[in-house]
């Protein structure tokens, strides 16, 4: 009862999907409002690049790896295309999935052509999927490239995937990140305000953003103007690609603290350390997101002195 | 009875639905027949750029305080878009809606491509979210770019959107500006006449266009002949971005009684504002446009001196 | 049952539209078996270019002097946009409609870019306002750039849009203009001759074309060709832009009788004249083409001088 | 029973269509298996560049010519555009058709940009029409424009349209011109026996490729590879645009004999004859093709010496 | 029984499909989970130059050739576009099939345009095909130009296909090629084995890739990276072009037994063999792949030494 109260449901949600609605936000969030999120897509987004070579455990170079992580590790929900969850489900009951629904590849450059990512997979197979097999399948995932001259299709796509996914009760995550032509700077902090209030008309439930840069400005701080714009839309990010451990967590503690994020959505960070490492990586992130935990307390997680 | 015959039901508004269009008529142009739009769309349209910055009250870093004014101000109809009303709307069920259904962002300038702005939301869902919600959705918007070498698309869906919503007995407002690198003078009065005259041939109910600009002569003389060609298609204009609220009811005043607008459409120079303030604006622009108050007594409403 | 006799119905009118069909051909016709179109399309194809400026009568800037001409005039049909027939419809019951399915404005010139119009309304808009009102709307209208590099999408749309308007009982008038980079001289009476049997190929029951030139030749001569290659679909032309009253008059009468044409598309030449006048020039034209007077009498009729 | 026997029906034609199947290739063929097609769709293709002007009889600037020939001439098929059909069928019952389901016109070159086709028509307009009047629509034609950067929309909607008219009894005959910025050669025979491949990759019954040249090689034995490269999908060829008509009848008779072609498809080498003249070319070219008859003979009938 | 357990099925696959989708597997792979997929669609791709000229058995002109090959030869499957097995499929019942999805000619080449491969046949013609008929139509395949500018639409087609086949309990097989402006070398290690990865995400039971190719480095060995990063997806490759058998039989063997792969997919080594050792080149792979026979013992199948 108290948790129904707790969670606030979009008005596109209708009647007889509310309460899976509130069940799929309860769980992804474990009670706690914040977001941990897993992110598995970077096999299509980025290739091989980020699974196998230099400074990547060789456990990454097997997609398996990302389940046994999600599986063992504490989070969120997990989010990768839906192929992988087809092959790898049945051996992974108990995760909570994300369907990323678009994803392009890298190998064409923003200076040959402006970006887009078309949708890939009809909230139909993704329904199905859920509704016949009984995997957690709890919420999709869209990438916007705003600022693209392609960025008409990816918002239309955007608002019609939101509408049906929350006409079933699925959660919705907008990755937006501005780029194209038209972008000066894709990590500006008003632009990234930006994003986040298109999320908000979007309505989705959560947007993934990138850290805003600029030289002697602090991150978190500048995260501010864009966690007030996105309104009731909930902000997640990430600390960035190659970092210490200890620095990537000192990043994230303050983007929830100060910047006023709802959560993360790490990928590299996570998979490209071996099993154990990936695993106790996650429990450090989900006790900061998910618990307020420090960075000292996460860090001793995640050195593993102690659990 | 009386209201009945005093609204004209377009031709395409079904028996069933006429009912509902007539009370949403009424609705919105509070049984004037003139309508005052608060424009709340340009967290897509502008990102960030309206809603923080030099010279913007805190106020408008969050996109409640929107619905705020709206809720609090006297206002004809609340335009935004969909996402922003699934999230907000529980908590502001009496404020008159109007979902805008297309936008774009302001990123990719009219140099480098000319615009497109493409349908974001399906007729569908406007529909079951006000049958399911009983909120007060009475109408759609949707801007065309006249010249634009993507015209061709936005006409089309704009005429195929305005016979879905008289439908539905909704009511359709078209914000048409001409833009591309066909266009040469954007304010030329004889071009923005063409505009309002193309909404004609659509059916839309209203008009949004922008103030014709010419060096010595009268915006309010030279909407005239916009407003002649518009014919049964009522015109509604804005003061433009930045002004003083004196000098824009001023502004607006002539339009209404010299330049034959039937309303106006006003979004910055409300929400920028204080709550309080913006509220009072609201209500002086109300007095101007429902009323037909003079510019004195729509400033001491602002002013707030009296109410 | 004469009339079902002299009337060709097309095979792709079913039996059950057979009726219908016959009505309409008989009433645009005026049961002459020619077409005295009374075009009013012009408010998104110039703007408002045709509708207000100098040498152009003050009534003629209100969209309403077009229905008041289809009212008063006697005219076969007047074409123009649905929006404007659902805004007005309810006052001039009486007017014999065509609805032009496409459109498209003038901003954007050949140099630029090469026409594309696309369908606006969907045949089953067209169709349910014909029932629900029990309105004359008589057909539909296309217009095809013939030897644009869209010509492809254009002559799609006109094939279906045929189709779909005999399933109806609908009658069909296709404007068909050579226009874009690979077209050399519009005005070529060989390419016109393509043109109408483009026509002919799609199976219309009317094609408008423009009148051929050539220095030295007539235009009602070369004419011929065109009404030759248009096989059974009947070919309307129109007088030019400006002229005075009487050279039309000779032009059009000329086109009847030599050229072979079966009827006339007019649109400047009448509504840019105050009503009174605009309805006597409807007249004149209706007396050349329906009950083939002679300019003369058409003339006598035009300036008044009896009726 | 034999004729079922004789006809090998592919695999998507369904059970309930066979008959229908094998009725229309027995009759298109006149139980021969070779098809004379006299081609009239090129109003739309050439305008009327190919019915009027210096050397065309005057009878072909009557769309009605065409009828008149495949009346009383004999042929296989008479193939066309669906609109001439609606209009003329009726007073041309016994004709066997097939219609063309895609033209463009002419006026576009390729190297202006790379040819388009578009489908026109879709395949319930043809079954409606064959149903509903019990004319013999016996198949439809399409045409490929190989090489072109657009074939990609054209394989695919060959591709759809063979699937449909096997569903519903109807015999396909491609057009394939290799033809494109990507094209050196269009005639080269290696390229043109790549067509009649594409042709049987695609199920087509027949395909019509244009006559290979090479220097000092002959036509009908460079028609081989393309016969043999066409397996079961019968190849059919033209004898090119303007020859003589015993020049044209030899060069038929070695496609067929020596070429391993299985008919012809012939257009501006009938109609653009006075009406007497063109049925007897007819004639003279269903002696070749269907009753395998001798160039002597077929000049006999075609000078009217005998019949 | 045991069968099934030894079958992984994807989750896409519903309950119904179930017992198909093993069938299918057992059988292409003869109960050996490796897949010998006998390439039969170049006549599109290649058009005529695989099958006719210099170094080709003359047998490979007809494309019944393949057909015969596929029935005598022992082979997975037979993988062919669906015009070729409506034609041949009545009298070859007894090849199992896999439909090609997608084709292009090779006519436009990348430097004049990136490459795009649109879907041609839709999966219900396959689907009521194999219902009809009972033909073993056990899969589909479909190929994506990974890095080409289009990559969009070859990416979407192939995710729905691939839903939409399981459904059906079809099996699926990608061909992926990195191809376009943006890719540089096609053949890098690295980036095949981001093309097996993204066959992953879109959750396809087979991944057909180029042999890797790098100075100095052994292909198996390249492949390695490439059969991983598949994760449950098997990977497919072919021996090249041109080689001798006893080459190609060589570097099939390390793929399979160094490499990790799970199979071949091999095309022009063995049709443009006459019939016969056509026959014995496709046992010897067979042997190699399903037998996991020595290069020595599959040479000598080859030969024809001994069977």
């Amino acid at each position: 009862m108290t948790d129904e109260i707790s969670v606030r449901v979009p008005l596109d949600v209708p009647e007889s999907a509310k309460a899976t609605y509130i069940d799929n936000y309860l769980l992804v969030t474990q009670y706690s409002g914040n977001l941990m999120l897993f992110a598995g897509d970077q096999k299509m987004e980025h290739l091989n690049d980020d699974f196998y070579g230099e400074g990547i455990a060789t456990d990454d170079a097997d997609p398996e790896h990302l389940f046994r992580i999600a599986d063992e590790g504490r989070i969120g929900v997990f989010a990768t295309q839906l192929g992988l969850i087809t092959q790898y489900g049945m051996d992974y009951p108990d995760i909570p999935y994300l369907v990323k629904m678009n994803s392009k590849t890298h190998l064409v450059k923003t200076a040959q052509k402006d970006p887009l990512s078309p949708q890939l997979f009809a909230m139909q197979q993704v329904v199905d999927l859920r509704d016949r097999t009984g995997l957690d399948i709890t919420g999709i995932g869209y990438t916007i490239y705003l600022g693209s001259e392609n960025e008409a299709q990816m918002l239309r796509e955007a608002a019609l995937l939101i509408g049906e996914a929350h006409a079933h009760g699925l959660l919705t995550v907008l990755w937006i990140y501005p780029r194209g032509a038209a972008v000066g700077d894709e990590k500006d902090p008003h632009l990234i305000a930006g994003a986040t209030g298109v999320a908000a008309t979007l309505g989705s439930d959560f947007v993934k953003v990138n850290a805003p840069k600029k030289d002697g400005e602090s991150t978190a701080a500048m995260l501010k103007e864009a966690t007030m714009a996105a309104g009731r839309t909930k902000v997640v990010c990430a600390g960035g690609s190659s970092v210490s451990a200890e620095a990537f967590l000192k990043q994230l503690s303050e983007q929830l603290t100060v910047g006023g994020c709802s959560g993360n959505a790490t990928g590299r960070n996570i998979h490209q350390k071996p099993l154990d490492e990936a695993v106790r990586m996650c429990n450090a992130i989900s006790a900061l997101t998910i618990d307020g935990a420090s960075v000292e307390d996460a860090m001793v997680i995640y050195t593993g002195t102690q659990e």
